[in-house]
């Protein structure tokens, strides 16, 4: 069996004792996460995040590009969530390589270097501090009361602020 | 108390019982999910994930951009993925608006129209088929031999083939 339908199969019985048909698109805790795609993050139980809870963005690394400033401007904007917090983690991919070796190798691979910018970084702790100034500072994100900065410990489970 | 506040809180309970230390970080199932940063999706909940498992990929709409683009490449690439699914949702709030509309309500609001789109669609179905496409011809995915696109149902927990 594939994974794909592996993961098929295990949706058929969360589908038959699903329980939150009466659950509303506004985030209830009016807050966004912005994480990274690691496997061994779950931010719902990390946190303890019910579904209806938060708004969950994650992309390799964890790191504020411009789709991530996309979507936290949707989700204030017609979402009205209220407070952010940029996750980023240790053990993170994006600290292993450099952007030149990347498109290097996908040159390599491909024939092509791609059109895009592998981000990765070489400092945890200035990547969540740069994540977070960035939306404090962008003209789109309304609300910046309440922006926080973290490093989530794989090796423990614990998030630390930054 | 904040959310921020409630979040690092239910934390230390979660990081007191830590059980996946030893986990690693290439996804053990070999494969990676793109989908709605939406606070009704919870994937591990809907798909059976355990910490490990799976990479995920969201942002407003689960709209394959050329972030996802990135985060895709880096998750075959360096972490071994083999399979990817898209996965949008009913009652998206992207599909209540449209970009101009958008751009025009924080011109209003900030004196500025954004850099970027907000992506909003119209037909959901389509915007699935639209980010297979997009994956399966893109010259840096390497293995595209499994990549499905889904609707999850928020009124039932279901998803359903596109």
């Amino acid at each position: 069996m594939s994974a794909t339908s592996q993961l098929l199969h295990h949706n058929q019985s969360y589908a038959a004792d699903f329980d939150y048909a009466s659950v509303g698109a506004p985030p209830r805790l009016k807050l966004a996460i912005v994480t990274c795609m690691d496997a061994r993050i779950d931010p719902a139980r990390a946190f303890g995040l019910e579904p209806g809870d938060a708004h969950v963005i994650r992309n390799a690394g964890g790191v504020v590009t411009d789709d991530v400033i996309r979507s936290l401007t949707i989700s204030q904007h017609y979402l009205r969530t209220e407070e952010i917090l940029v996750v980023q983690h240790t053990q993170c991919g994006l600290l292993t390589f450099t952007d030149e070796a990347f498109a290097r190798e996908l040159e390599l691979e491909t024939g092509a270097r791609p059109p895009w910018q592998a981000l990765a970084f070489t400092d945890l702790e200035k990547s969540v501090r740069d994540g977070v100034n960035r939306i404090r500072t962008d003209p789109f994100i309304a609300r910046t009361g309440s922006v926080s900065g973290f490093v989530y410990e794989v090796e423990t489970g614990r998030v630390r602020p930054v």
